[in-house]
């Protein structure tokens, strides 16, 4: 039993680079397969390219299939230009079905077609179906790769077929029970089978009760709802209802995480792929369009600030409540978005949660816009001594407060409804937004009152 | 079989009701057996309190478990303070062990231990163990209700220990293989079972690299291993290396889904739970603290801009540029906390990992500010036809820009250090106090350069 930790792991990798490179293939193979598929892979990706060709010849396709699948499509891509073309087919031949598809959807389609016709009719006919679905699709996430079996079977005759049949796929744990359509009519768990007598038919231990989704629904709802039934696969059907595949627990736990990242970017003016292990250069290419957007954009505030350049002249005091307003509504306009966020990531908006919503949000405008416009109106006085200033930043704060914790919620939906990149709707856009028109509303104010403020 | 959808929910729900309100047991029974249990507890928390009374004579306590394990702790609170002791009791031990654990973790301590006295020696004993644990560890995650078996069996001897066992089990898809000390040896996948000959030992067919962690560990490193070796169910063992339980998939997602909220908490000033259905009441009173907080902080820009009116005074163009450079200090800000934010996820931070980061942070910084430094300079010239306030405009988001890159990395890293509650560490927190060191660089500058503005 090898379990590697951080210190023992560089030592253990090394003696493994020591055998590939003295072409000892048997004390390589009986440490190497005593690794996890996890630490195989990242093994082989601390290789060089000359080591990774030796080992190539040290592995059979189908023991290098299972590394294969679990690096990024950015690398598979690297490494399968370099694999010999029979070796090559014979691995995506032994690559579970979606991996394969998910790895050949990334490639042009006359690249796609040449690997295709290395493989056999049949395997290249389950890759070419799942190819045609969007990735980030019930179907695109599945897998063909499961286990069916007929009602009328008896639990001796279906663990017989598992016998057979479990080495390739990807999980024997739910067995889904089909009739003559390939239509789904239940589903069976292994521990069921277990539990039952052998001469038990499946259609009196199988459950009728059996959840499934279209191939295209969205990705983001395929995980909500095998977290909430706490599935470890989830059957998907076509337009007729037919069984055409299988979503694992496991890729819903990638899918949960991808959310979790493109959430965070959401929030952060960063697109969410690769942030850590980067340097300057790559990291600033990615940040600097987001800042120089934003400053463009809040040139917008500049240019309002420009007009009312009189009304500073003569209360230059205005000048020193410009960040809190600004910074005010940004907070409020983000604590927002937040909601609106964790909303939608969980469902479709309806018409009645949207004006619900929208109520809800005014209200805690309304609110929140008292109590801090009240409590810098006080603050103000207190410090300048001038009750009307602290009316006029009062004010301004209140209006803020509302306008920006309604377009917090809304701008996000009305962007997703109009199908522009969602990633406009960023907290870091939102709030230049509501900077901008924060000062609309506090020069306006002040302007209107300036009178008693001189 | 019976698959609800939002439009034929409500009408199977009202149905059921009226079973109950009619006393009419089997009928109810029938049509609520076919729903999945998820269903079913979305049932009983649409019923109202007296509708739920009768529903405790309808079910036994055993069924009654099931739902009841599917309740937010909050309503688990009230319903079991409505039920009898002995029912109470009874569905309690029935509860899978992990979820009574984490219900009764959250009683006071005297009634924790009235209801132990309630149940029998062995489930008490199982429960107080799992008390113990912190509840964002492995140990506080896991349950005990594992199979484990020992390597000189034969499969068909633990084919015959899981049909007793099976039923009560959280998940029966892997098995343990423990020696006489309960230490950990091999793990052995229901799958190699199945496909095993039945004269076949254990030890012939376990795999010995079993991947466990200690019950102390982070939940989040337990849901991080569990995505990366995609794996249904992990060991937890103790000090001495002995297995005392298993954390389950299911309850790994769950650990992703609070971690994914929480993380978009730390960018939006408000705490993560329970966002979306409440009023505006409710979502004012979880708001205002934080803005409010905030707004305290944020006079700090107020009281330095205040230091510099004299500045100001004499030229009043300053002010245009004060929200600019504000708030792409803070979009910096919070693009370099998008980056920690997902590498803390990920891992703890090794000190030379952090040196690492903070080189390319500042590298980060340098460039971006210099290009957005630059740029800011020119269209200040070409807008307000003074190369000097040009200057002193890029000059100073060029020093803003290296700063607030900075500190968006290195807040969240200290405070975690410092122990104190990350949640100060927040976008909205690191955005405000990047707002008071953009005013002091900008008006700083503006003053030393003051001369030439003029």
């Amino acid at each position: 039993m090898v379990i590697l930790d951080e210190t023992n792991k560089e030592e253990f990798f090394r003696e493994l680079v020591r055998f590939i490179e003295l072409g000892q293939i048997e004390l390589f193979r009986k440490d190497f397969f005593d690794l996890h598929v996890y630490e195989q892979t990242e093994f082989f990706q601390g290789l060089n390219e000359e080591d990774q060709n030796r080992l190539f010849q040290f592995l059979s396709p189908e023991e290098m299939a299972d590394i294969f699948q679990h690096l990024p499509i950015k690398e598979q891509k690297i490494i399968f230009g370099r694999l010999e073309p029979t070796y090559a087919s014979a691995m995506l031949a032994q690559m579970y079905v979606d991996d394969a598809a998910d790895f050949l959807g990334e490639l042009e389609v006359e690249n796609q077609d040449q690997y295709l016709k290395l493989l056999n009719v049949e395997e290249a006919k389950e890759i070419k179906s799942l190819l045609n679905y969007p990735e980030d699709t019930a179907g695109g996430l599945m897998t063909t790769e499961y286990v069916a079996i007929p009602a009328f079977y008896t639990v001796q005759q279906v663990i017989m077929q598992l016998k057979k049949e479990a080495p390739d796929a990807e999980t024997v744990y739910y067995l889904y029970v089909v009739d003559e359509e390939h239509r789904l009519v239940g589903v069976c768990s292994l521990r069921d089978l277990i539990i039952a007598d052998s001469s038990a038919l499946i259609k009196d231990i199988m459950s009728e009760h059996v959840v499934s989704v279209y191939a295209g629904l969205d990705q983001e709802k395929v995980a909500d709802i095998v977290q909430k039934y706490d599935f470890l696969a989830l059957p998907v059907i076509d337009e007729q209802e037919r069984l055409v595949g299988i979503v694992t627990v496991d890729d819903v736990m990638d899918v949960m995480s991808e959310e979790a990242t493109e959430d965070i970017s959401k929030f952060s003016a960063i697109n969410g792929h690769d942030l850590f292990d980067t340097n300057s250069f790559e990291s600033a290419k990615r940040r600097l369009p987001w800042l120089i957007m934003l400053l463009f954009i809040g040139m917008g505030t500049a240019t309002i600030i420009g007009h009312f350049q009189a009304t500073l002249q003569q209360v230059t005091i205005l000048a020193v409540f410009i960040p809190l307003i600004g910074g005010t509504g940004g907070n409020a306009g983000t604590q927002a978005l937040a909601v609106v966020v964790r909303g939608l990531s969980i469902g479709e908006w309806e018409k009645k949660d949207l004006l619900h919503m929208l109520r809800r949000e005014l209200g805690t405008g309304l609110i929140t816009g008292t109590v801090a416009g009240l409590m810098i109106t006080l603050i103000t006085y207190f410090w300048q001594g001038n009750p009307m200033l602290g009316l006029v930043v009062g004010l301004s704060l209140f209006c803020t407060l509302v306008v920006s914790t309604l377009s917090g919620a809304t701008i996000p939906i009305l962007i997703q409804r109009l199908k522009i990149d969602p990633a406009v709707a960023s907290g870091p856009f939102i709030t230049t937004i509501n900077d901008i028109v924060g000062m609309m509303i506090y020069f306006g104010i002040a302007t209107l009152f300036m009178s008693f403020l001189l």
